[in-house]
């Protein structure tokens, strides 16, 4: 099975919020790899990174970082991959500034941004399936039926005491 | 040319911004359909439009909504595609509710957000766009070919009088 | 008694908070129904709750969600009931996300907001009766009733030391 | 036609932004009174004015108020009739002070907040009818009919160019 | 010693901020009363407070509230005294809602509004001693030497290990 | 007439909102003095103010400031007088800057903050009379007449149309 | 006289602000360079620049950009020179999201930030010029005459109507 | 070896943060002195100290300072050594009023400003030693070693389980 996702993260400490991620990636099946990547402690593996990603198979990927997270906007700057970027929560201003300095990208160079923290990251890993779902069926199927056993268990769960 | 985007908005108001997105489509040679869809007026629709998103053969679909904008993500709870959220500018709150409204999405259901305004619709035309040439060499081709173009005339237009 | 006002949720984890608008109902003698129906997870049922209210007997409808908190707004698009949104407290943003996303409504459809939180909750109880109350004298007056004691207490504990 | 609604605003500068509900309640046929109350400069005038609401056959107080905007809070604390406040926008803090001051209430009293500005008094004068029309036939039939010219005419207006 | 400050507070809670307005007041030899005030629950027994404090012989006024903080305001709407307003820090918004409720007054009712939380309290009752200072030399000569002792405790006890 | 208020503002700019409070305390005939001071650029004469200003007679200062608001805070550091503080509006921020760099003093030094921008002004003009008046029957006579006379006006002017 | 600051800025629309900077090291005779460079259009060029800077003599390099302003610290992450991040004023959230992707970056590399728009700018030309003045003479001498030359303006300037 | 930097702080409270710069500038053999000069507490020590810096010998000035937070402006106000702020984190705002105290100084005095809390403390060390390192080929030697390191170690410990 071809390696499909590259996630990736500017500091190991993202790791507890970016495991969400990978964990939605496994439990769809889907192949990735992962890696600590500083946008600004190792720039020069950062550009490579990005540089090598197309040819090197990925289709998408997903990059986490926090407070001035240029991580997700560099790497989408030097790839016409889609790149989704997951704001980490800081401990000052709780991912305001990771999410203000990921989304607010200037026109030409997009970021598929999604929430703070951990929920960020996992709909990252389900924003990643969905797209490559859109061209392959087994995967699309699979997003569809996690999503039926979910609704499923919330109708069923639902005892408020 | 099948249609691949659907590019849709929560009132007729949001076309100035959307059609930022168009622009980029058209110039990419990408195939699109507008329309104006709105989750609290037209809820039905929204969810008809949602559903039926996939057999009709689209691959991405880009929502623009502002304030209490619901449209990405409700589009999103009814659709396996990948969905494209556009916060749009409001005169109120400059669309940082619109931001917050459409990012932070809960685990389970994401959208793919950008910038606010009509840098974001631009970036929203250009990574549909990403998502479709991960797999279509022509788009990807035409994707590159424009960033080229806009990093040359940067470096030839730099004067600053 | 018939039940007259339905207090939904968009998660398990929201019924924390939520518990407190059941209690005022309780504590203030009206009929109400509880249950968990997501926006995002069980849009189908939500619409399904939201277009039967009003002929199931129901006069008021209290919903509540966190982060991007599409539940308040998007029924009442479904119903033509006054509709009571709680913004519930997020781990990132502290509900100010749900906050923007439930009171930012566009003109068309109201959602009546309250306060972030538990106290928000309460309020939404409160608001609830004083609703009915002001069609139903017996509900009104224990409203009243319930602010004479609480006013009375704050003058009769109030030692500060 | 007994008068059901009082819409009252902090001053006369916010009739630009509250005359939004008036127009609404005139166009479904609900009978209003409105009247300059300041909380500030005619303090006892506004507890008057709440203290003496629910005797003279009102139903729901609509108040709009900007800045560390009082008077829906006050209002309410002084009425058992369920009062809706209207956040009005202001030159320094675009309505987020309007809006904190008037939502954020303790529990204890409620006040239903509508959004910021024009849109937030349309929806106020939107959902007094609504509170009205779940006890009157007729007020609610008219609701419905509204949203659905409205549904009807974002159906037909989509052109986009 | 005539009583010359009031301090008020809007709940029982409030008092873990207020007492370091009180423990200021103490230690500078300035007589004071202290008392559960709400706005929203007991807003007769507010206005009276407000209305009898000149005539009480009280000099000014010290209110902290929280959230849609309202008492500050209130009082200086029925008092020509000098009212000093204290921001409760709240659990959602950290008492950014409790300062904009007070600080934000429209032009014609002022509050003298302090920072958020104990520091306030601190320098409302610093404030009250300053104003009542500037027209009783003892007084003054207080806030004088405490300020001494605090510069020289500062420069004394800079050690940094 | 001695000069009981001292008007400082850090730029000549300023002035447009400072200018409000130098009306409210002509208007209620309170003797006041006005002058550029400014924190940053000139610090010397800024101490050398706060300084001398009980010496002179003053018995308020009221200091306006934009940005990075230093000017009320330094002078209430340099003085035992009471200093009001009025957070000036900015072009990028609007004045929130402003106000946090006024009301966010640490315990030790109060600055009595209005609200920003002219209402702010004129608040602190009516604030420094209201501290005057608690010693001064006659001016505390005005400031009660201005407000009667400004009840009086919301009651009559009351025409919505 | 050779060229020891570096003026870049992310686009051509930067020039506006980022020209103050400029005016005050030609005021203060300190030679620059100046050039657009943007992070996301063109990485490879800030690259090259930012890791040249050094060798070719420049001893500070200032960078403006707005939004997800990734310039300064991507060209920080580069270069062991000081680098002075502007925050430019965006159109839709006021420079706050410019400002926190510069100011707001994780230990290990600095971005010394200045105000948002214009001010910041001079400010920036200011604060190269005070980093070559502590190591030249010169350069320091002109700063402290500037300074005096403002501080006497303002203090004759002082006519308040 | 001589005192090239100057780290002060407005209280002892401080040291938790501003230790941080300490640790990094002993870590490149940067000599330092340290100091707690309050802005607000012992006004005429911190002017003093800011006046006699230069001629000290010291060549850059690290002022950390919470809330309200005047320190690093004040000194720059009073010295041509450039001055780096760093605003420590508050109780209520997060630091967010410290940042915003800081960063937005008016045009004419600059303040470097790094990040909210430990990671701007690390930082304004590492930002001193850059500057003094654009004259002193050690220090910038020193501070280049110090990135490789870390790069190396960002490169070797990336084991993401």
């Amino acid at each position: 099975m071809s390696v499909l996702v590259g996630v990736i993260m500017g500091s190991q400490s993202d790791w507890e919020t970016m495991k969400k991620a990978c964990d939605v990636l496994d439990e769809l099946g889907v192949a990735y790899e992962k890696k600590v990547v500083s946008a600004h402690r190792t720039p020069d593996l950062m550009f490579e990174y990005a540089e090598t990603a197309a040819e090197r198979g990925l289709k998408v990927i997903i990059a986490g970082a926090g407070g001035a997270a240029h991580l997700p906007g560099m790497v989408a700057s030097k790839t016409v991959l889609p790149v989704i970027g997951v704001p980490v929560k800081t401990s000052t201003l709780n991912g305001l500034d990771s999410l203000l300095s990921i989304v607010q990208m200037p026109g030409g160079i997009p970021v598929a941004t999604v929430a703070i923290g951990q929920a960020g990251a996992t709909n990252a890993g389900l924003l990643a399936a969905q797209i490559l779902g859109a061209f392959d069926g087994g995967i699309q199927q699979r997003v569809a039926e996690r999503r039926e056993r979910i609704a499923k268990s919330v109708m069923e769960s639902s005892v408020l005491e």
